[in-house]
């Protein structure tokens, strides 16, 4: 297959000419090219620079930058400058700006202040994204661009935004009398007589409508889709030639990225780790996660368009400093997890603006330091490998079904004290990433065809749909795990008059009798081997129809009722947890399923190190990565070629802190 | 004497039948006949069904539901809808919506978006109770009225309550001059030179007069109890034969519910007590005060219109599922205190709407489970010893005054850190409920002719009235216990130029020197005997005149120097606490003056028991009550007859865990 | 020298006799005059009775009270009413209000309800100030003038605060090509094209451009400054032999002191040491930097013109009473830091208005008590002691550079968790005091010419001046103390590219190499001695270039590396604190300093004693407050003259709880 611009294994930095005198750019790119980078972001705040005044555009600048840039053989990458809408456009055209729940305008100063519904930001931002992609279309150090910057759920309430919900409830419901129904309005006096009195939810409460609050969030996830969808028109019009991403940014977070991401080729993320020793413990995990969550967001690989470079901070006390070893162990599990391009942030640290301590590479005095040499020794290693790497992915055979409707959903209504819909997908993912184990993280409703075990977490919201596929997963010999607080509720945030878990029931072989929202308080479970776990968060007290308890309650008047069941259906397995077990409880069972299905696995690794394989038709890699301040050790399971040192290594290898091995066998 | 509709002792839901499809609601009547309920509660949240457009009236679905009901031989009572007002009303009539002190509007979507104030809630809300009243006024069903539903403290601060406002500070003041004298506006420049310059207190701040911040308060009481008697109008003309109630939920509020009682044939109020195993320990005697407190407001026996039948929750987290026997328990725990009819909090949880996890009877899958078998026998019991029961009320000798006016004074000014004047009263009425002692909660005021006892905790302003009532109490052989923070201010929040406890003094028979703020700083005291007892919050410093002291500090500069004393005064007692001492000292000195006094008493209460008497003509009736999840044993006095189960019952008792005992002796 | 009127050592009180009966006030002034109170300040909230409506004014009662006080020989200082505009002027001239942020309004009710910018308070407030000043020029009763109360940053908001910072910005930076190049507005597409789009930063967003932010602190500034001299201009022409103070609050606060101070005759403080047993082993040194602070704007003698008498309270819960002693001990504190004349606040407590529990010295009930007969010794005393002290003054040899600046550049974007501009101070400052080494703090820029030491913490925005100037002084021969955020910035908030610590990188003779933001993460130092210290905050790893270290890093990867160094420079000796090291440290570092350096010290001083000496032509007066609860002994090292007894006191002297001692030696 023909490799696209974006599928290269290469290092590149954020830079803004803009802020800088042009004095400095030629040393930056000269010393760019030396140390190895390969790809250069520019212009996605640039907008007063690139139109001063209302309909007056400066390329210039922009030109000479990215024509030195080429000069010193950098690729570059645009992004479009509609996060930061300029002073003359939200001062002649107000309509720019987000209005809040309580009437508050978001006014500039602040990134983000834009109404993705506003018409001026429409017609403003189209027009420049225009020239932008008309002037660059050509230009052979451009290969692509980036909508926007961070896209985010604003809770816009304008009047813009509250006619455009009106139009958009209309569309999907057509009549108010449907809205009404599906809504449940008549709910405390709250039924539409007219279109007018529908609006947007003011006040921001969650005690209001949860059925208007979760479309209110449709709409704004559409909304943001739509916006983005006007610039790529734009762009592949003009540009057919680059491709197109955007850079998301830290989750959980209330976008739907995977309707965002439709539109794009390839995505991106902004990726931070956290460098404080306190949260380094739990950061690589955590990390592993938003890398496994971008890759699902199109199945494949994708770029780091920010990788953390030195301590961030501004508006926020600074973070440590990052450890020597970190920044380059942190680059090498984006890459191990399927990042193919991993963009710095940024080159040298702003001297101006709300962003002055986010350090880059390099610090303001402009004296690059050890942070800069180790970036420059991850990028000859990136460099050396970048032909070996090109093309290869990560392989896996469980996935882990992620949902932003879900989330969205349990926000609205909290069911337990200390349920947090995401962190629960945290913990089975780190329990899997522990245990050796890759796992995809997909949208609930991708095909489930390539996976042997399939986690998933509280289908709260049900379709039929979703319930048909996965019993026909689980009847053509597939693993199911399904969890407390599934089938609740029809997909418009209405309960549904069943017994739970609803239309899974027939699947998990199970009844819910009653449920008991532990919350905080914890509980314990006893397994069949007498052993007992800890619980909590939620209790579904149930009865088994066709299923197997393989867990029971210890406490409260409940004890002896089932916890966690298995229901032989079809060819498959399907597990019901009627309550949220502990890590241990997760680890034991995991473990055992993965001998079961005889699962992929890279056994036995210490605490911190983590290990995933791309392959492709250049051969497989094992990325090894102590991702902790410890030394560990790891018993290989067989001879390798270190690919950055060319040794063969097997048996047990020592990892120094942060350190990484890169451990090739054929494909 | 004839006993009103009101006075029966039976069991009712809430029911919404605007909620469900029609197809459902005869196998609900016919469960609910079945299950031996008597009474159901509609239509309060119902008026966009009852009038889906201005002027368009709909009553068909409503009179079907009740012509169901009354098929069944459930008896009805109404709510009036204007807690909810539709969105053709605050669409058309935004004056209809209260303005927050930030000048933000409350925007229909949570409950109870309605100023008291508003002439356009005035004008439609009488309309649709005119129309209601006169519709359902002969219907054989309907028994009674609920007014709106409970009532809160808007703080609205739109232009109409700024007019109303004025008006109601003209009224009591008369002319700018007194308003200024009698706030002390002079201070920091606040006089009044013209009415125009007269406002509600914008902001919100406690920083402001604290005697416009009462009158305020006081202003906004009066439009609730204005509002009320609005609808009470119209109900008394159209419906003679009815009776008319109000559900106030849970204390302490800042409501003034006996001006709101005042106008109503019962009190009813909503019973939610907390389900959590961390809180049951307190929630016995928290829900016991609260029950107390509703008998108070009308001093005679009330309804229950909500009561706990499954785990609250919706915009916070779920509670804990009630544990076999809770319900049960706290439903006789209602009518053990006074309650008549206890109506459940609902009869099938929600599956639309805001209230969707506020558990009902039954759950959304609408199969009848262990909280409804465990309701169905409450029914059952209830049922069989209604008539036994029906006439019965409690007789106590001992009170506590209560008075939302000093909470409001209180809250405005805060006296010292972790000092609240209901959670004193808490400690209060714990004790004595911990020792068998009833007590009444009655607010200042009240006559006093049948108690021994009074407790009158902080009379932070002071009327010469109370003063002379309470002497007046002392000299005729009561025995009066006050506490700190006497005799501070009068009624319009202005300190007196007196000694402290003021106009008290003289039958406290005391004078405080001075006083420390100790707030959280736990001191102690040593009584007569040497034993040593923890204080806190404040400490007067005290100067016996004629009074004995009876603990002293024993702590700070003033060890030695007496806080408690008692003084003979008239044929009776006045002691004076200058200090919060801690539970345990509370109880020894309760405990002696119940055996010094005389007082009813039932002793020997194990923790989490507790035990009350309803008697009347039928004779007496001894409820012992275990509310803890602990088996707890009783030794009864002398033999009784078990009401439940016609058995004989003596020596000591064995209780399950929320065991209940209904002990008849004659009257 | 002449001594003015306002440096005569006494006592006052602040009195308003508007708040109480005209019948009260003959026995309050009899009383004050008994006592032994020297000075009544008055007026400073009474514009609603000076001036009931817009321009009838009404002076009688104020001249019946001046002229009674006079009769009892009590001096008068007068209150310019702005602080309170009436409620007249803020309903006629609404533009008086201030502008939140948010656009919420400033509301009455409160104090300081007024825009330091508004034409209507200028035009009102200086009319009634006029004819105040007139009225009261002549009186002989009348020595001074109190500007307005407590000036505060209110951060307006409003349309002339907007119209004024555009003036501002134009006036200091003359065109927008020049904002935008000193702010770097290009950061985010924040650059100006048009004056119009310059505006106060809405929303009060950290988040903002930190330049911009900078220079709308230094406009609120200014427009205080601006503000009271208009008051100053009228108060010179009429009343040229009255002195004008104003009443600083407690520190820190976000107000420039200095520019205030540099139009006053004398700086005065409000002081109010917190009474709480909890936090009495802190405020002694608080207390004696917030004196210390005082004494710095003008770097002369001041008063207090607020001294805490009686428990504060309100709005919030009241304090503890004051220990018995305590008031006289902190009045005599402020006196023994350079106050000559303390006024208490206030004589009665308020029985109206929001400040009705910040109690005076005599309580509600107008009986004096134990705090007033305490009052009464120390007026006694004081007046027996004023000719002696009158003239005296503190002489030091160490300063501490403080800045309104650094402070407010460093809120705006917080370094590090847990560091803390002015807590850094008071760590300083403390160890000095408790040492017993007499320090002045004074503002950045001060010369400095006396010292023999100087501390200069965080340097953070630091001009060529600046820099220049500790050159000089460390080239004449002084010590200088630099720490860590030194030389960041410039004064624009713009980051300098230059190695830290930039500007003093010489005169330290030291590099940065780079930083770890440790925060609240505790690590640990190694001195020459093997001695460990803990350490926090910030941790600059440092290369020395002619510097030697004296404290290495003993943690994390940069264990070995200097944290602490001594540069010898021209004559003197330059310190640089990469990291913020823990008291005890700083205690070794500067007893030691003060040997070295033959520094002037009472040393041997218990926890909670603070010395310091006041000396001029009468001699020298060392004052030793026991400012604790605790039994205390002092060891003095040679014989004194107790000024209060006029006993020989020599060897150890045991102080009571609070005990003071005034000790006189000639001159």
């Amino acid at each position: 297959m023909e490799m696209l611009s974006y599928s290269n294994v290469q290092i590149g930095v954020d830079y803004y000419p803009e802020h800088w005198d042009e004095s400095l750019w030629e040393a930056d790119m000269q010393l760019m090219k030396e140390t190895g980078v390969k790809v250069v972001r520019v212009a996605e705040f640039a907008w007063s620079r690139l139109e001063p005044v209302e309909g007056s555009f400066d390329f210039a600048w922009l030109d000479r930058a990215i024509d030195a840039l080429h000069r010193y053989g950098l690729q570059v990458v645009i992004g479009t400058p509609t996060a930061t809408p300029p002073r003359w456009l939200t001062t002649g055209y107000p309509d720019v700006l987000p209005v809040f729940a309580d009437g508050q305008t978001f006014h500039p100063g602040v990134r983000g202040h834009r109404c993705y519904n506003s018409r001026s930001l429409l017609k403003y931002g189209t027009r420049i994204i225009h020239k932008l992609a008309r002037h660059y279309s050509g230009h052979p150090a451009v290969i692509g661009w980036q909508t926007d910057n961070e896209f985010g759920m604003i809770d816009c309430h304008c009047d813009r935004c509250n006619e455009a919900f009106r139009d958009w409830v209309q569309d999907k419901y057509k009549t108010l009398e449907h809205v009404n129904a599906e809504w449940g309005t008549v709910v405390w006096s709250g039924e539409y007589s007219d279109w007018q009195e529908l609006t947007v939810p003011y006040g921001g409460s969650p005690f209001q409508n949860p059925s208007l609050l979760l479309d209110f969030q449709r709409f704004q996830w559409d909304s943001v889709v739509k916006f983005q969808q006007t610039q790529i028109d734009v762009l592949r019009a003009e540009c057919p030639d680059h491709f197109i991403t955007h850079n998301f940014h830290s989750y959980p977070q209330r976008l739907d990225m995977y309707a965002v991401g439709a539109g794009l080729d390839v995505a991106s993320f902004d990726y931070y780790p956290n460098t404080s020793p306190n949260k380094q413990a739990t950061t690589p995990y955590s990390g592993a996660l938003s890398l496994d969550v971008t890759r699902g967001i199109k199945r494949k690989n994708f770029w780091i368009m920010e990788q953390l470079s030195g301590p961030p901070g501004c508006w926020m006390p600074m973070w440590r400093t990052p450890y020597p070893g970190f920044i380059r162990a942190y680059a090498w599990q984006a890459i191990a997890r399927g990042a193919d391009t991993v963009v710095h942030f940024r080159w040298r640290s702003a001297v101006a603006g709300a962003e002055q301590y986010w350090h880059g590479l390099i610090d303001h005095s402009n004296v690059p330091g050890r942070r800069f040499a180790e970036f420059g020794r991850l990028c000859y290693e990136v460099n050396a490998l970048a032909d070996k790497l090109k093309g290869t992915e990560l392989k896996h055979e469980v996935a882990i079904l992620h949902s932003h409707e879900q989330k969205a959903a349990l926000d609205i209504q909290p069911q337990a004290e200390g349920m947090d819909y995401y962190e629960n997908i945290k913990q089975y993912h780190r329990v899997l990433t522990k245990l050796g184990i890759g796992c995809d993280v997909i949208q609930a409703g991708e095909p489930l065809e390539k996976y042997k075990l399939v986690i998933a977490p509280s289908l709260y919201l049900l379709s039929e749909e979703l319930a048909a596929q996965l019993e026909a997963f689980a009847i053509k010999g597939g693993t199911l795990i399904l969890t407390n607080r599934s089938g609740v509720k029809n997909i418009n945030n209405i309960c549904l008059m069943q017994p739970l878990p609803g239309m899974l029931s027939r699947a998990a072989g199970v009844w819910v009798k009653e449920y008991d929202p532990v919350g905080g308080d914890v509980h314990t479970l006893l397994d069949g081997q007498g052993i007992t776990f800890e619980c909590s968060q939620w209790c579904d007290l149930l009865a088994p129809v066709t299923a197997e308890p393989i867990a029971w309650y210890n406490d409260d008047f409940y004890a002896g009722t089932a916890a966690i069941t298995v229901n032989s259906f079809g060819k498959g397995q399907v597990y019901y947890f009627g309550t949220h077990a502990e890590e241990g409880y997760w680890s034991m069972l995991l473990a055992g399923l993965a001998d079961k299905l005889g699962l992929l696995r890279f056994a036995g690794l210490p605490e911190g190190v983590q290990a995933t394989v791309r392959s492709g038709e250049n051969g497989s890699f094992l990325f090894l990565l102590n991702l902790s301040k410890a030394e560990q050790t790891v018993k290989l399971d067989k001879p390798y070629r270190c690919e950055l040192t060319g040794a063969v290594r097997s048996g047990p290898v020592v990892f120094a802190p942060y350190g990484v091995e890169i451990l090739g066998t054929e494909g």
